[in-house]
């Protein structure tokens, strides 16, 4: 059967802990071994099966495999199939009847993921869908975090955007906070579901919508892109206003203390929610999410298909 | 120079039950083996020379070669070089000149393939030519018959709907006859060209225009899609007087004999020529189809390089 | 750091003349031993980083890089991440911190990809930028030129064509003379830069508007495609009153010497700037040029690194 990743309000904080230190190994072994390392999925075939266009998330996963030794196969939804009437779960089904080891699977609808590992035999690793969950994306920043801050128990981050249509929210949200950080989840009242801070018990999560409370003393803070392709209407259109109140620029970074991180799991919009210059700046951890992407994909990809 | 696979014409009988057994011989493999199987096209190259978009074909023919070690490239007619003004055979020429072990080829006109062959030293395997042929399915079908009937003797076999603009009918037609299945071809009479049975020679295909006498005793129907994309003009159009008629639902499956098996290339679409119910019921072969295709295409490629 | 190769100005003769060496004797192995022969870039990933379309080279850097036993990750612009507002220098970084061994980068801006090397500490071979260099190309051409004619030294190439918009034309110009081949650049005066003989100095490059005065004694001829997609506005409208001053045809192929050999990129368009029967004659050395592209891109590879 092996082991899905579908969200990380299935990972305990044992489990994401387990999950670090096989991607540290990882990254510790691409360092040093070279090309003579082992390759412990070598014969293996993973499926990359993307219902919407993402280079970045996709292109990690296929390194993460490659580098494993498995095979990887990508299947992008064309239009063809779907336009032939099949739905994206037969679509999934008969990928599945090809015998892959695992499937990475991104889709627009938030929790089809979860249907496609209900009906398929096959282990499926959530590679973002919707606003509902992205977890690997939460797992890489929870490590780019620790290598940053070490100890993460009693830190706080603050996560600043359109939170009402990320995934990118929604994972951190069941995974920081079981390995003790405190999260703030800041922007426009529009853009924050009420009451969401009520979902995480214990009071480790936050909501603001005032950019100053929510960088006050924060260890870190995270910020999130303009989810303009997936709000349908335009709820902040004037991205100006955006901009001055909730962006982080030259002017707003002076709230944060001196030796915080800046994080973005990308692409940015430069000047919008970061100017170019802060995004580029030795505060930024912007590279190191996507470096530490493929080590934690290797880790996710792994314990689908070997355990 | 290796072996193409073009046409169904070109196997005999003894050519078609090799496959079969070689195409079991690897199902079995990776059954029991796992990743430590051999690897027989190791360090070959297999381009996917895709002129026809096509999702399920070539991921299947891509899993294949992989599964056999060999490395794949795919290569998607895009247009540019089209409006460039080079000829699919020009394009053909140029991956051949780069020594691949063997090209897969979909085109949307009959006979490419067959031509592409004629002039490239380079093996090829036709993966669907316009109306023509796609003989690796024919192929997987009797796999996947051989698998649910036994012997296939004296078989018989109802194919349903689109004839005129199904190469799959027309790739059965020249191999399962081969191995004692009787064929019954059956669709409205301007989707079934006048005479197609006597193609083959014996009385081992017929032709009704009915659906009752197609299903009336036969061990399995295989239904096919209305080729929507392929017809221009739009011989059938409305295709709810198709369906009922033609389509197999929870009213005409009783034309069926119990235990029956149904079989269809996919993609289907639902409530046309197949309800969803009857695509998904016990006595659907469609995903075994699916499955079988991996193996098949390992066989055939095996046969093009090593051979 | 590896060794980027991002125009042929960067290479001496020796540095030339080593990857040639490097390119036969690939091509010597893929000819005898099969497929047990060495892979030296075992567990190594290439990245195909391509802001322009392009099936051919893409297809050749991947082959070679597969043959050399990397793996391939093809990474095109979709448009997506660029209409997020991501320069292409983002993208690459962003591909680049997942560590790659090397990118090969196509764009249409020339510069870019010297402007990725200073930025990124992967290696990059540039697989065509804009007018600029196609140095990969010009290195091919030159090995099969070889090939055909021999000792290289004293030798006369005419190209023929749009030489202002050609990076073929602008990388042979560096790298040819530095084996001794005299160039004769010709083409109408609209599509010659004024002066383009002297960015070489000691004579090796002349300009002429004849194509009678090109061919007169030449050992082969290349003809350039006139890139009707890089001109913005059209220089030269009526392609028919091209073809007559300077299109290859079995009028204008008697201006040659007999024996004389004929090149082209490729993809030509056919009765433009070369006739269909001309570029299939025994003459041309088309399928040459693509075949040893493979070899001459196995040896950039390694030599990007390996070294």
């Amino acid at each position: 059967m092996g082991r899905s990743l579908l969200s990380t309000e299935d990972l305990d904080e044992q489990a994401i802990l387990s999950i670090l230190e096989r991607a540290a190994h990882h990254r510790r072994e691409a360092d040093g071994a070279g090309p003579e390392r082992p390759l412990p999925l070598r014969g293996r075939l993973v499926v990359n099966l993307f219902f919407e266009a993402s280079t970045r998330t996709r292109l990690s996963f296929e390194m993460a495999a490659k580098r494993l030794g498995a095979e990887v196969v990508n299947w992008t939804q064309s239009g063809s199939s779907a336009e032939k009437g099949e739905t994206t779960l037969d679509s999934a089904k008969t990928v599945a009847a090809m015998r892959p080891d695992a499937l990475v699977v991104r889709h627009a609808a938030a929790g089809e993921p979860r249907r496609f590992a209900a009906h398929l035999r096959c282990p499926v690793l959530n590679a973002g869908d919707g606003a509902h969950q992205h977890p690997s994306q939460a797992l890489l920043d929870a490590l780019t975090l620790r290598d940053a801050l070490g100890e993460l128990s009693g830190r706080v981050l603050a996560i600043v955007g359109d939170i009402s249509h990320s995934r990118v929210a929604r994972s951190h949200l069941f995974c920081l906070p079981k390995l003790g950080v405190h999260l703030r989840l800041c922007g426009p009242p529009a853009l924050v579901p009420r009451g969401i801070e009520q979902l995480v018990p214990g009071g480790q999560v936050t909501v603001t919508h005032s950019l100053a409370e929510a960088l006050r003393g924060a260890d870190a803070v995270m910020l999130l892109r303009i989810q303009k392709e997936r709000q349908g209407e335009v709820l902040y259109a004037r991205s100006g206003e955006y901009s001055r109140f909730y962006g982080l620029n030259e002017h707003t970074v002076r709230l944060l203390p001196p030796g915080a991180f800046i994080l973005h799991p990308g692409p940015f919009i430069p000047g919008v929610e970061i100017s170019a210059e802060l995004a580029a700046s030795p505060q930024s951890l912007v590279l190191k999410q996507v470096e530490n992407g493929v080590p934690v994909r290797m880790a996710l990809l792994e314990r689908a298909v070997l355990s």
